[in-house]
């Protein structure tokens, strides 16, 4: 196999995101009237995505709950698309995630939901997609044409999408438009810092065993983390809440492994992050520490510097230094990033 | 280690279930009309729920919606326990599950829910416990003591339990009865025959990659096989659904993994199941098939007789053949299935 010499397609399009995410953002900002026409007054958010798309829907999951105060969830699409079940959904904003607007079974699903009663919104790269077309209102997100299979670009400005949409509803109203706005000129400097990218890509060279956890805001960020290890690494990665981890997997933690742990500056999950830090430390993990504070830093082996953003925006910059990782990583292990072995573009979850 | 010789308490477990699922079932089936009363009108279910019972909530996830079709979704416990957001939850009834009824994020969790108008019913095996305790209504399943460290007659307790109860719910009232009713003899004879489990066991023995896979209303029965074989086997184990699988993680299907697709014998899922199983084995995994029908048996290096239930109720049986397989794993690899390394009967997902 023929590795590419850098920069990749996936560097360069890790480091458009400062720019995608700035035209994200001003092109979705003006919208939050509508948004709130459309759902501000819903009393449940409905997610509706698979793959990369579905760890943007975990984080807007957190966030529709802690800060818009809407109680939301992620859809099981089979019970639209294989068991037609029939319900209310009235009151209910679902919200399908997409970059490519293509996948069936999203299109089906938000057809579904708009049958049983809900508004429906999508998010996705292409305002032309059939996704776009039905929705009520589409969010087109302005990643531009992405060409590497590992969704980067396309990623953060859902996200950005994602954040906006949900501070038009509930109790929100606007008031991560300040943090929103810091956003990408943090990612900026976390790109062109790379700060502690290099030592992590060593621990993560050659271990069999690579763990990813988070929790709360920074849940989706530890799962998309994952995904990117393993589609583009070819190893089997695994991302987990911190309570799952302690519900059972744990056991297996021991010297072969090597814990990635995603954590926000500020917020509540910090120091439960650091507790986990020094368990698994003690179960002779190499801990490998993403954002986070001080003391995180300190309970890791090696520290790579997360955003300085308030904890419910941190996402959008939590996983810039992780896709240095990745992009080097895959490299590093003569892998191409650009077209991980096994996958494509558009991911049709059953066959057409 | 000194491994105890058969039957160890986790075999003994696996035995009384036939009498546990029926002692449940006819405890909580004459309820039916006040679960109607307090919850048949409900817009919405929301489980609270951590490990082998958030496997339990994942079924009762799928049912809610396929059978009752009534929305529902996975509650985020740390919204109530970390970001102690307020939401209105009038019209939604919070069904919170523990075997013990003494984790504390989940009395938690359930207190916060009625706090933001939530009715509630605790599934729960100690009707003097604090969740039992504060609940609208606790549904006590009749698993008895449960000694062994990994959960088996509880789960099962709970899986009724969350059966009887969505039996109530929207469309539902009373339509399972007949199925449920089947259930404990239809378990005492799949452990009786107990076919395929010792070819199964071979295929487990000595791989480092196991990859559990289920959809819809299997797909919760996936997670727990995939549990249990991680904390009673030491191994990595992960368990996904069939969309997330083909979805990134299927580019890291190679021959070095064993999967473990589990099935009904009916419903819309079981022909997907089966396209599975055969793009998994072009991709060199060995498969090992639980339940399901005879092209689905076909299609697996290995065919685990599944039960003669419908896909609504096949969960508790599905779920027998696969503890054989884990308590029968862990001897032959020289570990004690009754207290896993690293592990305690009630977690507690935070420090108390």
């Amino acid at each position: 196999m023929t590795v590419p010499a850098p920069p990749t397609t996936m560097a360069r399009e890790i480091a458009e995101q400062p720019a995608t995410i700035a035209a994200t953002l001003d092109a979705l900002r003006p919208l939050g009237p509508h948004i709130r026409e459309l759902a501000g007054g819903a009393q449940r958010v409905l997610f509706v995505a698979r793959g990369s798309s579905d760890n943007a829907a975990v984080y807007g999951r957190y966030l529709s709950e802690v800060h818009g105060t809407v109680p939301a969830a992620l859809a099981a699409p089979s019970v639209a698309t294989h068991y037609h079940a029939r319900m209310n959904l009235t009151g209910t904003v679902a919200v399908s995630i997409s970059q490519s607007g293509q996948t069936d079974e999203i299109v089906a699903t938000q057809g579904w939901a708009a049958d049983c009663g809900a508004r429906t919104i999508a998010i996705t790269n292409d305002g032309d997609s059939a996704l776009a077309d039905a929705a009520d209102l589409a969010l087109v997100t302005r990643a531009g044409d992405e060409r590497a299979v590992p969704a980067t670009k396309s990623y953060t400005a859902q996200l950005a999408a994602v954040a906006v949409l949900v501070d038009a509803l509930g109790t929100a109203v606007g008031r991560l438009d300040g943090q929103l706005a810091a956003v990408p000129d943090e990612v900026a400097r976390l790109l062109a810092a790379a700060d502690g990218v290099a030592a992590a890509v060593e621990h993560l060279a050659d271990v069999d065993q690579i763990l990813v956890s988070g929790r709360g805001i920074t849940y989706g960020t530890a799962l998309e983390v994952a995904l990117k290890l393993e589609e583009t690494c070819l190893d089997p990665v695994r991302g987990l809440s911190y309570a799952d981890l302690r519900h059972g997997p744990i056991a297996v933690v021991d010297r072969s492994m090597v814990a990635m742990l995603v954590a926000a500056a500020d917020g509540p999950m910090v120091d439960g992050m650091t507790d986990l830090a020094r368990d698994l430390a003690r179960r002779g993990a190499t801990i490998v520490g993403l954002g986070g504070d001080a003391t995180f830093a300190a309970a890791c082996d090696t520290a790579v510097a997360g955003p300085r953003l308030t904890e419910l925006v941190a996402p959008l910059g939590l996983i810039a230094p992780a896709q240095l990782i990745v992009e080097a990583l895959a490299r590093r292990r003569g892998l191409d990033p650009d077209a991980p072995r096994g996958l494509s573009k558009v991911t049709q979850t059953d066959p057409r």
